[in-house]
C-alpha cells in the first residue's frame, strides 16, 4: 500500500514513532496489559478534551443531527484529519446507539510487527478509544468506546466499538460548531 | 501568530498532545528531571535510528559535503518536513564543528504554558535531541545534541546544540541518499 493508501503525512511518521514509545515506557511501568490498556485510555481522554477545540475549529462542522451523522464525522473528518485514514461505519445495534468504525489500515501500528507475546492483552492504540470518548464527552455526547477486533491481535480488520449512552432520543445538541 | 507561523498540520495537534503524555508520564516515573531528560533522550535516539530511512526516502537529499550542509539539511529539510519550522542555523566553533539550530517557535510546545516550578531542570523537548542523535549516528555522523537555551525557561529562543564529534577533515560521507 503506498503513500496515499493510509500513510500519515510526513510529521506522521515522527508521531507513531513515538507513539511507540509512550507504549513502551507505559508496558514498563506496569506489568498487566490491563493497566497499560486504562492508562492509554485515560491519556488519550486528557487529549480528547482538548482536541475537541482544534477539531471543530479545524473542521468548521455543522450539528450532528443523530449518532449517526456523529459517527460518520468521527469517521469522514476527524479520522481524516488527524491520521489519514477514513474508517468504515456500521451501525450494530437496533436501538441505533452503537456503531463501529472499522480500519482496514492503521498508521498508528505502521512500525508494529505483532505484540510480544506476553503482551497479548495489550490494546496497542486504546489511546484512540480515549481521544474519541473525551472528545464526545465535550459535546456532552457520553459513550463508551472500545477495540472489537484488533489486527494486531489476529483479526480481520481493526474495529473501534461507540456505545452513546444517551437514549436516542435525548440526542439533541449532538456537535456543535464554534 | 497563525497557521502558517510554525504550526504543525492537523495530525500534528495530536502528536503535540501525545508528546505531552509521554513527558507527564516520565514526569510521573522518575523523580529527577534528569532522568526524565535521560529518558527522553534515550526515547529520541531509538526513533532517530527509525526516523532516518524515512527522511533520506521522503527527501531524496544529495549528500552533505560538510558539517554545515548536514546542519542546513537538519534545519531546513528535516524540521521543515516533521515539525513544519524551520530553524536558524548558526555555527559557534572555529573548528566548525559546533552548529546551533534556533527555533523562533517550537511546536512541540504549544500546550505548555510553563514548566512546574519542581520541574524546572526538564528539558521538555529533550526527545528532539536524542531523534537528532540517533539520525546523525545512523549515517556516522556521531554527535552530542543538547538543549543550549528554552523558550520553557525564560531564554528568550530555544537553542539546540549539536557538537560533531569526528574531526572535520574526516568528514567523508556524511549523508547518503537510498
Amino acid at each position: 500500500q503506498g503513500r496515499e493508501g493510509g500513510r500519515l503525512s510526513s510529521s506522521g511518521e515522527l508521531f507513531v514513532l513515538t507513539y511507540g514509545a509512550l507504549v513502551a515506557q507505559l508496558c514498563k511501568d506496569y506489568e498487566k496489559d490491563e493497566d497499560v490498556n486504562t492508562c492509554l485510555d485515560r491519556m488519550g481522554y486528557g487529549i480528547g478534551v482538548r482536541l475537541i477545540d482544534d477539531f471543530l475549529a479545524r473542521s468548521a462542522v455543522k450539528k450532528c443531527r443523530s449518532y449517526s451523522e456523529t459517527a460518520d464525522m468521527i469517521a469522514q473528518v476527524a479520522f481524516k484529519m488527524y491520521l489519514g485514514v477514513t474508517p468504515t461505519v456500521s451501525c450494530s445495534s437496533a436501538a441505533g446507539n452503537e456503531f463501529s468504525l472499522i480500519l482496514d489500515k492503521n498508521p498508528l501500528v505502521d512500525f508494529v510487527e505483532e505484540l510480544p507475546a506476553e503482551r497479548a492483552s495489550l490494546c496497542y492504540c486504546n489511546l484512540l478509544c480515549g481521544v474519541i470518548r473525551g472528545a464526545l464527552e465535550m459535546v456532552h455526547l457520553p459513550a463508551e468506546v472500545t477495540f472489537l477486533q484488533d489486527r494486531l491481535k489476529g483479526d480481520a480488520v481493526t474495529e473501534i466499538g461507540i456505545t452513546f449512552l444517551r437514549k436516542a432520543e435525548d440526542r439533541n445538541g449532538l456537535v456543535t460548531t464554534t
